[in-house]
């Protein structure tokens, strides 16, 4: 939990403003992409700033919760076998990233099954799955500091191999609920209205779903965020918590996206509100919650496309726009150097 | 004007959805994605269809009216300068086409500016600018047709060199002038609501320019989308819309992109109201006429970045999102393919 996280250094910002604003375009004709070309400007401190080896890091854990089905429409199983499909390289986020060439590194938080010796899987495992928060927290204090600290030392590891752009993904039947948990702990906003569809659940299953988690949120009282985590979190998400942590310690542009990676950044920015300079919102998701919790934080996603799909597949769609933004602050010639007349 | 285009042909549609349906996701998770991958495999015809060589044109055209400076910030030179950068490749959507391995071509349609001899730029001239459509008609129809065919013919240029998805920009001093008297006239909504602040007017120089258009609009009645193109056009947006007919007549993805774009979608939806089959629209513009327009013809737009640029620079940005969409269909396991357990 020892963190140090500098507040954005903003002193380039004036220069990287008037930088943009003489880009042969009219002023803030860019829109968003002006807004980020600044914040990865002010993140590295540069005002020619880069994207080095993008990667998106997706956590997988189980959930205590699942195993009865209550609260999701799919079998727990299915946690390991995506597992399988993200090694094997046919699920969603395999395909974005593929595709907009960001690394991906799929990481065993704690899922119900040995997955033996897999030489593309990180093993970082805390348990075969948390315990039902229903009767009992999910992790203990220490699980939940291992996982923090876990998640926080691949964060540094992949920084050191050259990556300065970083977003996450996760998988574990359930974890929209434990998610809904953390938000409404966070947020103060009642459990019931945080709770969505999650992978699908309609009708009468949300309203089970809601009723389920009323009755655990009532029945803990955890006194810090370290406590929130432990008690309703998942080992995915405590991981990718700690993930975010490092990576705004690290100074790194990170790529928020999806409805329990945004639960993870409630419990991160709690324990150090300057995280969320280093955050850029990439997918408004259609899970109900998501778009309370960016109200909350009074945030706006960069694209809203109707996915509700986690993996980290928001980060990975949008990413090319981080890209763009980057691109035009580097390579777009200015009034002057184009010789174009400016509206004065 | 002779363009056969035809409707899509939906005979694949039940066997694509089926393919997107049985992918490793809940079904319908990936929102948008899922939705342009269909319309592109029945635009192709094919369940496993593919993006190649995308490129945008950029047509560049010169305005009576602008001149006089009473509907526009910067002055009338702006437009061949901007071609210049174009051609230096300094310009916004050199940056984004470069970054999205996107082709990008700029085509001379009637700047009033004579470029001799410009290895990298199109010659496609109509004329030194068009006339002032306070007094006259900016262009004879004549010149009108022949800038459609011209269109046309590039569009089957870059098909015929491999191209199956294109998107299309403009440069001209005064062009959101004329593509607002277009709009008032193809969808009927008055012309004051449809003049915004183009490349950056304000105040009452926003005032000058409804009261200037309101008496251009009010002057003229044009029978046909010809002659209103001629009436109102520019050569620029006369060659737009004989490009979006010629690509639906080829069956290419179109990204339709910008208020003047869209603008010369109008028209050529109403020439031939199969072409929007073939659209995909990729941004909404801060140009507050745009949205309405995307309102009219009942259509949403893939993402909305707050730009208002126009050079295509909205279908340069979102570009990648096309090729996410066809990567997860023809990439992404089945869950029979990758033995992961469904929700039934």
């Amino acid at each position: 939990m020892d963190f140090t996280i500098s507040s954005l250094d903003r002193s380039l910002e004036n220069t990287i403003q008037h930088k943009i604003n003489l880009k042969t375009k009219p002023v803030g004709s860019l829109g968003k992409l002006e807004k980020i070309a600044l914040q990865i400007g002010l993140i590295q401190h540069k005002t020619n700033p880069t994207l080095k080896q993008p990667t998106i890091l997706v956590f997988a854990g189980d959930h205590g919760i699942a195993e009865k089905g209550e609260v999701n429409p799919y079998p727990q199983i299915v946690t390991q076998q995506m597992v399988y499909n993200f090694l094997s390289g046919g699920a969603a986020i395999n395909s974005f990233c593929n595709r907009n060439k960001i690394h991906l590194k799929i990481i065993d938080a704690g899922v119900n099954h040995n997955f033996g010796n897999q030489s593309d899987l990180i093993d970082a495992k805390i348990g075969y799955g948390t315990k039902n928060y229903e009767t009992e927290p999910a992790m203990s204090i220490d699980q939940c500091k291992t996982a923090i600290k876990k998640g926080a030392n691949i964060v540094s590891e992949t920084h050191n191999n050259g990556c300065n752009v970083i977003g996450f993904g996760e998988m574990g039947i359930g974890n929209s609920s434990a998610a809904a948990l953390l938000m409404s702990h966070f947020t103060a906003i009642p459990i019931t209205e945080c709770v969505g569809a999650g992978t699908g659940a309609q009708g009468d299953a949300i309203k089970t779903k809601k009723r389920v988690l009323k009755t655990v949120f009532e029945k803990h009282h955890p006194n810090s965020p370290l406590e929130a985590l432990a008690t309703f979190g998942g080992f995915e998400i405590a991981m990718i918590t700690g993930a975010i942590l490092k990576a705004a310690e690290l100074k790194m542009t990170i790529l928020i996206d999806g409805f329990i990676v945004t639960a993870a950044l409630l419990a991160a920015n709690t324990i150090n509100n300057n995280v969320i300079d280093y955050c850029i919102f990439a997918h408004s998701s259609e899970e109900q919650g998501h778009q309370k919790i960016l109200n909350f934080l009074e945030k706006t996603p960069l694209v809203t496309l109707g996915m509700r799909l986690g993996e980290g597949t928001g980060a990975a769609v949008a990413y090319p726009i981080l890209e763009s933004a980057v691109a035009f602050l580097n390579n777009m010639a200015s009034f002057e150097e184009a010789e174009v007349t400016t509206k004065d």
